[in-house]
């Protein structure tokens, strides 16, 4: 079978480019026991990958050059040589940027496109929306009453982390790049407010206006500005869920700020930085709370879903402008 | 009865200066019911002081212009109008600079000095050595095998820090500011390691080459350039107690430095603030520890005691520049 895949061309420096990727066509291979052959349906293009284009040892490992990028994927089995998967079935698994692949079984999990849509499983139900529930619910804590302020709140995991923030009886208050963004936040996912902070004059001001009896629990998607201007207004035992720094991703030198360390220790504040895998032995709890809200109601939830495989490179690349809202992902054709 | 005390002259920008501190002379007043009359023994000076001189809202209440230092004093009862202390008993409280003073019997507590010598009260036994067993036991955690840095080692709180960590079965490498600190640190404290951080050349690659696994524990009583070089070497799973930050106390400008979230981010690592006030329901716990390890022979302690009560703002002054051993204190003639 002839696949369309996408390799790293070469390492960005700063913001990735077009360059940074090459379109290649290969042949699938063979399929050997044990294994299924697959048609690409959705991929997703998430932020930390930035990371993964960089040479540097970190928690997820670097992409190789002239290698496929990979990611998060859901698939279906146009053949199979598995017991456990049969022809048409939809799969999500951790796969290359390609059109179609092939793949062992073992690696593979089936989902259920009848009680949620497929794409909601690279999203609310699969790694963005575990993020949430797991750097909200056990680092955040948000108590009844408590103030929950969220930076890239109309990303992916923040949209997730603001209503279960609302769930749990806080006052929400959602951080992103346009007025747009801020309305949605507010009409359709629930937060009390929201602050725009490509207009905001001083944020530290405009977060302590917004946040009367300071914050309590940080959520931070994006660092740099923004988060220093949320530790200016922190609580006393105050939590931190260091969940991305998006704002650095691209950096070319070394990311100089105001210290940090002298306003956590005068407030007793908590910053926990993770990444979901940390409780992968919880993910069918949080599975079931996040199909529970959504079944309910109390969940809504949105993607920007770009067309084309070939819209790849771009879609990637548009999440350092936010121009998602919620999760983005591509559906091949 | 005539005491001289010590009054917060003016606000120092900067390095505190002698122009901040005036001596007095002052009538201690009239004994009520329920007082003790007390003639001071021992009294603390802390870096945490040096945030209390400022006129900025933090966890320890401001000094007031034109009023007395305090802090931890150990005294001696000479009257009494209270049922709990007699003449002669050795006391802690929370008290003015002061040579004799007046307080109500509830601010005060008796002290052991037959299982202890009475300056023990205000370092191992008192504030520093409960703040380095909340610290280390509670956010630390250090475990068998693990690695644990601290800074500031040589410290009031360091020293003890450190001997938590080797007790727990870690391995303890400690930075100070001397080689005579250091040699202390290793022959006489039981630390397996010491960096002298003056003569070090580039601290990053000194942590490194001394913890060839990586840093599982900082303890953090310094922040500024050394914590860079510490977070520079952190595990995946590694936590911080972040206890003070000494090196930034006397700064006249916000502090900039390399952004540190996305080191923390990148390793999933804990930052706790915390004051030793956090564990008040249970400083029992740590004072029995405390005192069985030292009777045990397990726990070393060392203090530089100044004579002088007139000697009491070079002493505190001097602890910016690293010129104590172990807990600083001054015992007035």
């Amino acid at each position: 079978m002839k696949s369309k895949q996408i390799v790293l061309a070469s390492r960005p420096q700063g913001l990735p480019s077009s360059e940074n990727f090459r379109f290649e066509e290969r042949e699938t291979g063979k399929l050997n026991d044990n294994e299924v052959l697959l048609k690409t349906w959705y991929i997703s293009v998430d932020p930390y990958m930035r990371g993964r284009m960089n040479d540097i040892k970190s928690y997820a490992a670097s992409f190789q050059l002239d290698q496929p990028f990979s990611g998060g994927v859901v698939a279906t089995v146009i053949e199979s040589r598995s017991s456990s998967f049969v022809e048409s079935d939809t799969v999500f698994g951790m796969l290359p940027w390609a059109t179609y692949c092939i793949e062992k079984a073992e690696n593979l999990r089936k989902v259920d496109i009848q009680s949620a849509p497929p794409s909601y499983y690279l999203g609310i139900l699969g790694m963005p929306g575990l993020t949430a529930y797991f750097g909200m619910t056990e680092i955040g804590k948000p108590k009844a009453g408590e103030t929950v302020v969220i930076s890239g709140a109309a990303g992916a995991v923040g949209i997730v982390a603001g209503q279960i923030a609302g769930i749990k009886g806080s006052r929400v208050v959602g951080i992103a790049g346009s007025d747009e963004k801020c309305k949605l936040l507010k009409e359709q996912f629930g937060f009390d407010e929201a602050i725009n902070y490509k207009t905001a004059k001083a944020m530290s001001k405009v977060i302590a206006d917004v946040c009367p009896k300071g914050v309590d629990v940080y959520y931070d998607n994006v660092g740099g500005e923004i988060t220093d201007a949320v530790l200016d207004n922190l609580n006393f035992h105050s939590r931190i869920a260091l969940c991305g720094q998006i704002s650095l991703y691209n950096s070319t030198e070394i990311p100089m700020g105001p210290r940090v360390f002298p306003k956590l220790l005068t407030k007793s504040a908590l910053v926990q930085g993770f990444i979901v895998g940390n409780y992968s032995e919880r993910f069918g709890e949080a599975f079931a709370y996040l199909t529970q809200w959504i079944n309910e109601g109390k969940m809504k939830y949105t993607e920007t879903i770009i067309q084309g495989f070939n819209k790849l490179p771009d879609a990637f690349i548009a999440l350092f402008s936010g121009k998602n809202q919620g999760k983005m992902l591509i559906e091949t054709e």
